[in-house]
């Protein structure tokens, strides 16, 4: 798996900061945008995060490639409605590469890592003698593992990005798909450490474990203490 | 393929026509609800695709149970974001029977029918291998290929249902996704026949083609009519 | 103000269930539809809420008529963008009758209050003068002031109406848009009562107020207790 | 009207291109940026245009500050769902200077422009004195009128940039946001003159008018010719 981030909106932490502050202010977010320290720019990102006012988080866009997760875990990222996706088609590209993920709990059976790889061989290899024989693209990819890889570009904005993590960086999450998010947090704290910071599973926010069982990091919470 | 209605907006048309008029009169839409004869719902109706006015139109939706569709193909469909999915999970469901969709252009080559067949039936084999080996159902699946069979429900206002309709009907689409809106299509018929009766390909609006090479039904548009 | 819910998804709350049910089952949505108990219907939708998966509850949507509230609020309320709306046109409708909001603190206000009055019948005064001298209503409608009537047509799903509630009852909202929630409320728990009691401020949920200073009913949650 | 781009998506036009290209290619998004000449980018984008391929177009965003637009054109402008506003609060921040637009219809008669003014000024008089009684803010806006000015700082990807500009330039738009949105184009065509070129009237995309009546750029379309 490889994640890049290939383009960001400049200054992403200030924009947000300076927005949400010109809606409370006499000031435009042209005059708010030199008058803002790091220190405060700091204060009023984690103010708005814990206040649950999130919209000006929309006003900074992040846009990455990614390559090498499987077509699994892209048909779940994809439901991330607020975001902007362009996945390389398996319709207009016939795939020359055989690659494909191989889950860790497979890896660590050696038998069945055997057998995967053999069934990834073959799967690939009649996609190939389809290809020759005519079959177009968009239906030899029928008998293509759900395993193989794709590549896309994904343009998420702030706000959806804390939204997501908040559910894909929980440990509940399905592996690749934690990866996947922890790479993507990784690439905004390169360039916005105090955003990427906020990028973290949604018990953090809680203060509690929403789930039916805990990962062990927070507790769940008692019905009885969330009711009145 | 299975597409069934489950559920939708009582008087879908009437609700659409009721609520554009409200906007342009001193009535309301209560009001309105009672005063509008058939033919003044069909009229209202074609007057609003005509002129574009499309915002009332999502004043109506509708729930599908969609069945036996590839995983390929509802990697299309969740791609439309102003809809609302609920798939069945292959990380909490173990498949049990051994379903999987066939491209009538690999059906139509004997020889390579049999590959195929042959290539799903080790797939699925090797997949309940994993589960009873404990591998968890979510990383079995990874072996399992695009073609196996999925179900979701789906709901879709009748706003986004003529936009995908423009866009999934158009015989360039791919064959499974066209079957696929063809039934919503049937089936939004049967309710709502007026409206059902305006969902089409994006070339019967147009009065031209926009693809790069037109299947036939309407020309492409030569630019220089175009711009001015 | 007058809140009416003119047509819904019929059977909300079971749509919400058995939609939600059939992604973790082997049985579709037509299937679990007759099979479900009130009590069943009751436990899940608390359950979905409590853990925060929240996607089956768009299933369900709500269209209603809004009448007699103010600019002022309309414009708020159109900020909920997962939600449709057809709003009374000023620039087509010319308005007539000359209604408008009064807030009850200027209401409290006798010497305001008449002021108040004045200054709305005046506005409208010249606002009629002006349409009477064919300048365009969409022009002549900048004189009138925010508090005058506006009716719209809504359709919102039961997610949105979830957050949207949790946001907008909550007593720190401006009281406009909390009277129209709580109405919005009761019509809804008129047909879906175990719904319409889940629609409620945040902090019932959250179990604290995340606001900067609580209303008295939840504490809010001191920093140390909630980062890690 | 005052309309400043302050912040926007880098290299804009080669973001949208180069993502379109990937989809369609065994390269990546990273690849293809350093080998798109300015000829193919260009060509590429109007291609996408043509074709109605549009999503790759969300990759890029702009974020503007919008100063001295009335009340009654921002209610219109937040309608665009698929973008960001962040609006200064008229709940938090009490108005001191006395700003108000003025339609050029009232301008042009004399004696109405001078019992426009008075009404500003007097519904300004009784804002400010309810204030100073410690009427809240948000209260006291009520009486002022929806000429009033207001800012806002709005982001919009280039698809929904591209799709506003199609309805809010049509010259049959209300005056205002006519001119908000040439000043919009205006904007972008200083940083990507190739995307701000395309950000037109919806009839030059259609090649006819779908108004009921046209303002004469184009002519309407006889329903006949479009219809088979």
């Amino acid at each position: 798996m490889q994640v890049t981030l290939v383009n960001y909106t400049p200054n992403p932490e200030l924009t947000i900061v300076a927005a949400a502050r010109s809606s409370a202010s006499q000031s435009t977010i042209e005059e708010l945008w030199h008058n803002l320290s790091p220190q405060q720019i700091d204060d009023l990102l984690k103010q708005l995060l814990d206040s649950g006012h999130l919209s000006p988080f929309e006003h900074s866009s992040f846009t990455f490639n990614i390559q090498g997760i499987s077509r699994a875990t892209s048909h779940q990222l994809v439901r991330h409605r607020l975001a902007s996706y362009t996945q390389q088609s398996q319709r207009y590209v016939a795939l020359k590469e055989r690659r494909y993920v191989t889950p860790p709990t497979i890896t660590k059976q050696a038998d069945f890592l055997a057998k995967y790889q053999r069934a990834m061989e073959s799967a690939h290899e009649l996609y190939s003698q389809m290809l020759e024989a005519n079959i177009p693209a968009e239906d030899a990819r029928y008998v293509l593992p759900q395993a193989v890889e794709t590549q896309l570009v994904m343009t998420m904005n702030a706000r959806e990005l804390v939204h997501a993590c908040s559910l894909r960086l929980c440990l509940r999450a399905q592996w690749e798909i934690v990866e996947l998010f922890e790479r993507l947090k990784a690439e905004v704290e390169r360039v916005a450490p105090r955003l990427g910071a906020e990028l973290k599973p949604k018990c953090y926010r809680l203060g509690y474990c929403d789930e039916r069982e805990s990962c062990g990091i927070f507790p769940t919470l008692k019905s009885e203490t969330k009711t009145k």
